[in-house]
């Protein structure tokens, strides 16, 4: 009999919460940070040593594995989980986020959206039934409902027309779930709306009565600032089920995940620690450091003394030259540190929630930040 | 009292033997094979994979390290090993050979060389005494006398002029050394004159009487061939004493190691499965293979079932959709494959020596190579 997924929390302090989601393929621990694995491979890294940072979970990009190599291809070769000697669990986004952001000549209808590849040009059409179908035979722990992203920043008409699509998406997608899934797997419907507190208050309220396993807050971290995003999540994990997992997409900073996570957040994805280790930045617990940085030339120091990771141990000056050199040894060395970085944050933020300290592990945390950060985020 | 340098022979089949060079690093089982770490890395891994593959040696580049970080810079930091975290024996080149095939406006006079960078046009001389010098900033366990590499094809006027040149730097190189070097260090004369056998004798003869722990065949691997390689292999290591390590620099693919080492070479060097690691090429005990090739997309069997390394058992299919994506860990799953390949057919090589089947063995890999490989060599 196969585990069902289901998510417990173990502790409170504040709105802030830890516990675990159990799936088939293991246990996430809450709060969790997802690496991206865009294309099959949390770049430059090997799979066992994202499973040794500390990850319970990673994410893979629909977009990118539904137009290479094929999600028909990958089910063929045993899922996706075989294909990328990754045992633990995966969640899928739908693909429609990078419909937006990549794909050319993309026209949305009520069915679904048609565009481009960015690869070889080709036409391709997703709809919610489709985007289903392709995370299924992907094989993904938990998948994502097709939504439309709301660019930002938009009209509160335009949001609203958006909205409404969506959740008719979103509707669609669970039928479609319903028909295709294993036994296990987890549907996660996507709260919308903008910057528009009664959009999202609604759009929330709408998927509660579709009925999800558990509920992203997605839209955000789009430009619309710090405050804007805080004053969204608050809204809308006032209206979300206390028993169902919250995860809030493509976030983000240590700062922004610390801030969420007081807000109720259960779960994040970013590209951040992968982008920036491949473009000499590092996440330590000193800060963010720019290791192509000439102050480091010649520093002996160890890039994260506080850090348990393997390559957080090697020196800032070996780290400087192996950046200014170009070598693929840097973004292997900088992105492991940055994907452990972001493990050990999470485990920390688990302890302190269980201990009854978050805010104040926060609050130091932030202050280290403020204080030791260098300029440039690595995403050049 | 640190351990002095020492070869000994332990068995032999033909010409070909085996044994090994005691260092006070540790021990380099022969025939040897050294990855090389051109930039203070080996390119693409970890430097406990590179151990973890079997290497109990590494190259590194004096010309490029030279220029950056530099040598003074990383004497520094603690030398070559610590910088690069490489506890393990570290053979440097003098830095003639890309003074030759990097640099730009070089010129060579009796005194030494002078090039500009080719990184950023500075002007540097690099004298015998310099190379040296270098080299022992470095730290570097084996050390080589800086010499002229003769271009090839060349008149054998000219490769008697060069030869000498070469030869009278192999005296200053070993005086520099004498006078600079730490305990168990070790520098070795490198062998030169073209494709003459006369010569190839000439420059052996000298480089024994002036005396060195080991000796190197030089300006091979070149575009003479083979056949013509391996006549001046006979022809030195004829002249070569049996009690000293030989090596052949910059040499190569299997076959030509093979051949090698059944005419009495112990140490060998070449970018070849690194480079072509970064390249989507494969070394497998069943032949060299193209990962690009489309006959892989949907080919669920492992890269290679008869290496022992964790690399080699990824799916071709997956290493083949990496490739294509020009996924960074393609380069690294690959050229750990590539490595370790190269580490085992040299601990075959030694088993099958010990036990008097070498060429057997030789003949066995030589047919399969043969039969299995693909077109493309890599080297892109």
């Amino acid at each position: 009999m196969t585990a069902p997924f289901s998510f417990t929390v173990a502790a409170r302090d504040g709105s802030a919460r830890t516990g675990a989601i159990t799936t088939p393929r293991g246990v996430i621990r809450t709060p969790a940070f997802m690496p991206v694995g865009t294309g099959a491979t949390v770049k430059a890294m090997f799979p066992e040593d994202v499973a040794a940072a500390g990850a319970d979970i990673i994410l893979g990009n629909t977009y990118h594995l539904m137009l290479r190599p094929g999600a028909e291809r990958i089910a063929k070769l045993g899922g996706l989980h075989n294909f990328m000697h990754w045992e633990k669990p995966i969640l899928t986004d739908s693909g429609g986020y990078q419909v937006m952001s990549l794909a050319k000549l993309r026209r949305i209808t009520e069915e679904g959206v048609t565009f481009q590849s960015h690869l070889d040009g080709a036409t391709i059409a997703l709809t919610p039934e489709r985007a289903i179908e392709v995370q299924c035979l992907l094989g993904a722990d938990i998948q994502m409902v097709l939504d439309e992203c709301t660019p930002f920043p938009t009209t509160k008409d335009e949001a609203k027309t958006s909205l409404d699509l969506s959740l008719r998406w979103a509707e669609r997608s669970k039928t479609a779930f319903a028909a295709m899934s294993a036994p296990g797997q987890a549907l996660f419907g996507i709260v919308q709306g903008s910057v528009y507190q009664d959009l999202r208050e609604e759009s929330a309220r709408a998927l509660i009565d579709i009925g999800f396993p558990g509920y992203a807050v997605g839209g955000l971290a789009v430009g619309e600032g710090q405050d804007a995003m805080f004053d969204m999540v608050d809204v809308t994990t006032a209206v979300l089920p206390a028993d169902r997992p919250r995860y809030l997409m493509g976030v983000g900073t240590p700062e922004d995940m610390l801030g969420a996570i007081a807000r109720g957040i259960d779960m994040f994805d970013c590209v951040m620690p992968t982008r920036s280790g491949r473009h000499g930045q590092a996440f330590t617990w000193a800060g963010r450091l720019n290791l192509r940085n000439a102050r480091y030339a010649e520093d002996p120091s160890p890039l994260d003394p506080e850090s348990a990771c393997p390559a957080a141990h090697y020196e800032r000056a070996y780290l400087h030259h192996l950046v200014k050199s170009g070598e693929i040894l840097s973004a292997m060395l900088l992105t492991y540190a940055n994907v452990q970085f972001y493990q050990e944050l999470m485990a920390s933020a688990r302890a302190a929630i269980a201990e009854g300290r978050f805010a104040q592990f926060a609050d130091d945390v932030r202050r280290r930040y403020r204080e030791g950060s260098e300029a440039g985020n690595g995403e050049d």
